[in-house]
């Protein structure tokens, strides 16, 4: 399951922490390091600290953007609690970890573990593409952890969820995979548009309800035939309002 | 029980490894660091890892030898696996966290945990003074984690070991209530209206369109507050309807 599993590192500021995460990476076994505009890389410190890690290094990947970095996930954890306007699914490390292998166990990867910048984690716009997040229980008199240890205690989770999942328990198997992260992006917008037309998101404040519809999509954790069947809704939807006469567009 | 604990680290040479380590532990509510003989300290890369750690690392004490580290301690637990010509008790970490909560809750306490060497670990005579050794299961292609990184890990499963003591875990609490099942029945009652009245109901099976529909409702746990924003859209589709001239109700 390991094989399956990318981890998206946003922004980072110091080389050292990319290094020390793909130290962390390699010695649980992960592979995959996709980083988000990191803020010097490649970078010496990075390479010092990540020695033995020195392959998950070089095989990093750089995205521009987070909607890049994870475009063909299927499961999006991420892990920063800021969001005050909003509460999120909250997963603790080993929930979270029997998740992601249940769902590698269905084929549903690969699957994203989102880590934010060292000083301002991730942002509400970021947060809305994960499904949930990774809270690691901590001491609420200081719970930051540095984000190489975030990452190490997580990796270390997923990889005894790997070395339990010899010992499988049944599944129910799901009518088609699980939506991608694009298709999603697709559906929020579509979603959207459709919402300005019907003239329901001016009677609120627009970011925080649509925040709300991607948090309740999201925790549905949508197959791909979800997806297409509320598209097809919403395009239902276009379709009357496209009949309206042009002088009967608002009350 | 965390207050009982003591973290031992022997002869670090990288400074900033003794900082980044007394973070990990107040990360994790442990408080008690002993220094044996560090190649450097104090040391400005030890505060500046430290960050809020840094009255774990202001609070540090030191000694010139293990003996004398560990002479008041009940229980030595080791974290390096080194000594090849003897086997040595060896608990992978959850099992050494549920030792160390038993032994606390029989006092007997202090309870050592002693981290060796960057390069080379811990001495054979080192080994000689630990109860059992503590294994991090890694990946055998690389196995070393940070120092750092290993104390991280081995705070977090006592502090877990530590929480399940106390039988408290402690979840985000949800914007609104949960819905109830009367509220979700008159949700799928409106939607199917509006779906009738989209003509979008008739161009599947209706029995198990409405299925998926519920299923994927129910899969996201719906706030009450979830059920009212989603009525509102519904509502807002019935108003849009409402504006249609009756001739143009079909295609």
């Amino acid at each position: 399951m390991l094989e399956h599993i990318k981890i998206v590192l946003v922004e980072t500021s110091h080389p050292g922490n990319i290094g020390a995460a793909a130290r962390a990476m390699k010695n649980m076994g992960l592979q995959h390091l996709r980083l988000v505009a990191p803020r010097q890389f490649p970078h010496e410190q990075a390479t010092s600290r990540a020695t033995g890690g020195a392959d998950v290094l070089a095989e990093a990947q750089c995205y521009p953007t987070l909607d890049a970095a994870v475009a063909d996930t299927r499961l999006v954890l991420g892990t920063s609690a800021r969001m005050r306007s909003l509460a999120w699914p909250t997963w603790d490390v080993r929930e979270a970890a029997s998740h992601v292998a249940a769902r590698c166990g269905l084929g549903q990867v690969p699957i994203a573990i989102v880590f934010g910048r060292e000083q301002t984690g991730l942002t509400n716009d970021e947060l809305c593409r994960c499904h949930a997040l990774i809270e690691i229980p901590a001491n609420p008199d200081y719970s930051s952890l540095n984000i190489a240890s975030a990452c190490q205690v997580i990796c270390y989770e997923l990889r005894l969820a790997s070395l339990a999942q010899s010992a499988d328990s049944f599944k129910q198997l799901p009518d088609s995979p699980a939506a991608k992260t694009e298709e999603l992006l697709g559906l929020y917008a579509h979603f959207e548009t459709i919402l300005y037309r019907l003239d329901f998101i001016h009677r609120t404040q627009p970011r925080l309800l649509m925040q709300r519809i991607k948090r309740m999509l999201n925790r549905a954790q949508l197959e791909h035939k979800e997806v297409q069947m509320i598209r097809g809704m919403l395009s239902a939807v276009a379709k009357t309002l496209d009949k309206i006469p042009p002088g009967n567009g608002k009350d």
